[in-house]
């Protein structure tokens, strides 16, 4: 019944977070309405998403024809790193404008009993950096990833990995509502989490 | 903070239906970390969706390459119609597996006081088609909006600019609960509503 470019445009965007197949028709439809200079404006807009690379030191992600700019700021805090579970945790930590010091983006929380490789990787990776650093330690690693029950394991697994590379390992105030997301917790809130860091 | 790529695609993709931007920025995020061959691969959905033709008959969609899949059937009566507001309500209609007469798709519900000029235009293309056929009329027309405020006051608007055309125009059975819409009734409600249809 429906066009094999219809089905296969459903079957495409149902499989990304959140769409689904009832989603997915419904957007093809109103693409299909909308005409081509809407499809084409969506089609560069996903081309460009190809430019984006990941920074090899906090894995935050910047266009190619910049430097990653976190990394590259001039004023911030070499002393301070905080650990964030994924990129818009790090926007959301920024917007609070309470916070100078480096990141590193860890891609995930841990599921099963431990840490996977690539997020082991990118940990050791943050060892290697700061060992290098005067002391081979710096001043404070902020864990700051979600109050929720995976985000508490991971903290844990992360607090052992990194025990060697700062005297202060904090995690963010519970300010943040227990069970909640950092991705949906408003600014004041977490400026006033990310003060009170236990 | 965020690449312009990035902000692009967050601007397109929040302009959809049922989008918004915090759904476009966690698309945009997952689209980047999952990489170039799923990017590639929405890009070719969308730029497959641009072969989508509209029937000028009855304003379905057909792939270019075919003919309209409804109009060209071969076993469909001429002498029923049903007037659809979109595109999925005709699926919807089709699935019952009840229904063999031929469609107009309406393209939406009159929300001011009159229909549009695009659904005017349509509705007399039909009046035009019917009036070819052997004394000027069909056998039934069916108006198969949903029975919502919009839908009831539509079908009004339809029922007086198709009267000249057939001696019976009806409506779908409430067997769809009044308020809801055709696109989330289940099949049985649908064919039990098109068999009881007023």
């Amino acid at each position: 019944m429906l066009p094999e470019s219809i089905k296969n445009f459903i079957e495409s965007f149902s499989k990304l977070p959140s769409v689904g197949p009832r989603l997915a028709t419904r957007l093809s439809f109103y693409l299909v309405n909308s005409g081509n200079n809407e499809i084409e404006n969506l089609e560069k807009s996903l081309a460009n998403l190809k430019r984006i690379k990941t920074c090899q030191q906090c894995f935050f992600i910047y266009d190619e024809t910049r430097a990653c700019p976190v990394c590259s700021g001039k004023n911030r805090n070499k002393q301070i790193i905080a650990i964030v579970e994924k990129e818009t945790d790090l926007i959301s930590l920024e917007k609070t404008g309470k916070f100078n010091g480096q990141y590193l983006v860890l891609g995930g929380l841990a599921k099963s009993g431990e840490l996977d490789p690539q997020k082991r990787l990118r940990l050791k990776s943050l060892g290697e950096r700061i060992k290098k650093e005067p002391g081979g330690q710096i001043q404070e690693i902020i864990i700051a990833l979600s109050p929720t029950t995976f985000g508490d394991f991971t903290s844990e697994l992360v607090k052992q990995e990194l025990k060697p590379f700062a005297p202060k390992i904090s995690r963010l105030a519970k300010g943040v509502p227990t069970g909640g997301e950092i991705e949906f917790a408003d600014e004041q809130t977490l400026a006033s989490a990310l003060e009170k860091r236990i």
